[in-house]
């Protein structure tokens, strides 16, 4: 397994006390979404010769017609990990009625272990995106968004909940530092529904004394300040300034922002929630953007698609 | 409405500055709870005469077959409302599988709104308590222990879920503090389902930034420390010490422990997780332990059970 551990925050902070004078280690989600994905390939190999072809399915609903980046990149990964994978598209003229019945018709498909509802819904008509999202079987619920994996999520039923993606991935990134969680002191900014809320569950769950901030907090360099672990998912370019780090944090950012740049051929540049450049001068360990949290998203996707697919084999077995 | 809103958090810290020049005022759930009550018969009363002799409907399902205190005090509650309440008793030799058939016909009786299960199931037989909490109907669900609504909760899905009775109660008593929840910094010990986690959602969902803390937590006086609202569910006789509260801040008490106390006839005495005393000095308000949290958690069974039959009511009004 690739890892970071060697550099432990413990040295880290050691070796530089109050002010730094080395950069911090860069968490690549690139490198580690690879290995992740390998390692899936490798299971799904084993899944298929021990039960005779048996490869795991994954249905990605859409409502609108044309594509988009995330749901291409969703199939290709899909495909090399030989995770059987199937895009079904409604018209954006279909009704909800139209939409919950594909998603029961794919609950009821056995060889289908986990649907996603691509969000947001592009349709003519008023939708009900948490009706929709709650209709997915949760033992489909490959996005962990049902209320029923969230309140599992959250109440620390880890062990047969699907973890939301962006958060299992920056769980990921942070056991390749190879700081411990447990005791450390987390901080989380954001309070979504995908990134924020399953975040500090994780976190807490992996026994982080875990403070969670939003829009409302009134001293946010000071809580930040206190973060062993920072998690990011603020929706705000550059937010987190660099002097208001503890040193030798762990810093996750899951912003994905675009500020105008005239000396990018595209006029714009992709940039975190986090001030890279400062916060480079006092973290431990930080991920970039992008090739940071981003490519995670995807890897525990298909990390989630084939935990369904062998809790399926299980659950058949046990039933012979 | 009765209310302590008269001294806010921001005078009292005013008068005293660093070192407490006068007592906590104390937060008194005995009477706030009476107040619900009062509120609730009344809302019943309306219902009555409303919807012709309607009634809202509770059953307490129990697997043992003597009673107990926290039971009696349930229907005597529900009772003095006009809630119609049934003790359903099941022998210890009951199975799960007929433990979970009790629970399916109450799902189905439309003449009852609220179900709880009373813990620990006392049976002769293994009993897989998640499953039957989660068998009871979410729309029944005043416990608000389901997954269904603890992943609402958690997610901030507030208005169509039900929220636990402790933390509700908890919350209704800061109320009566008249200090504002949004913006501060609350510190939350334990996270038990039944307390501490859903105590932080309503903190969190309240706009307080939140900071969760529990057994693996390395700087607990230095967490309490910053709470501007700390709520204790840490199940250890006054393991909070006054020392460690902030000037002011709004204490609530969860615990109910019992200590050896040869001064008293039953050879021992109830209090909570705070050390009353202390906290007293330092604290702006306080909950006492007895009288303080524990009347609050029937009271909000009650209100849960009038909220379910109004939900119901409206529901069937829709359905004409």
């Amino acid at each position: 397994m690739f890892s970071l551990a060697s550099r432990s925050l413990r040295l880290s902070v050691a070796g530089c006390q109050a002010s730094r004078c080395s950069l911090a280690t860069v968490i690549s989600g690139s490198k580690t979404s690879k290995l992740v994905r390998e390692r899936l390939k490798n299971d799904v190999e084993k899944m298929r010769n021990q039960f005779s072809g048996f490869r795991p399915g994954l249905v990605v609903l859409q409502v609108r017609h044309d594509s988009n980046l995330y749901i291409s990149s969703k199939l290709k990964a899909a495909a090399e990990i030989g995770i059987e994978a199937k895009h079904i598209r409604l018209p954006s003229s279909a009704t909800q009625e139209e939409v919950l019945q594909s998603v029961m018709a794919v609950n009821q498909n056995p060889a289908v272990h986990g649907l996603i509802v691509q969000l947001p819904l592009d349709s003519a008509h008023k939708m009900d995106t948490d009706l929709i999202t709650n209709t997915v079987s949760s033992d489909k619920d490959v996005d962990g968004l049902s209320c029923i994996n969230a309140g599992k999520l959250s109440r620390g039923d880890l062990s047969d909940c699907f973890i939301p993606c962006t958060p299992n991935g920056c769980m990921e990134l942070i056991r390749q530092t190879g700081v411990s969680v447990a005791g450390k002191h987390a901080v989380v900014i954001g309070r979504s529904k995908i990134v924020g809320a399953p975040m500090r569950d994780l976190l807490l769950w992996r026994h982080a004394t875990v403070t969670t901030c939003h829009s409302k907090t009134q001293d946010l360099p000071e809580q930040v300040g206190r973060a062993d672990i920072l998690v990011v998912g603020a929706g705000r370019a550059e937010m987190v300034r660099g002097e208001w780090l503890k040193v030798g944090a762990v810093v996750i950012d899951c912003g994905i922002n675009h500020l105008p740049d005239e000396t990018k051929a595209s006029g714009k540049r992709v940039v975190g929630d986090v001030h890279y450049a400062s916060a480079n001068q006092r973290a431990g360990f930080l991920t970039p953007v992008p090739g940071g949290v981003g490519p995670m998203t995807v890897a525990m996707l298909m990390e989630n698609t084939v935990q369904s697919a062998q809790r399926f084999l299980l659950r058949s077995q046990s039933l012979r």
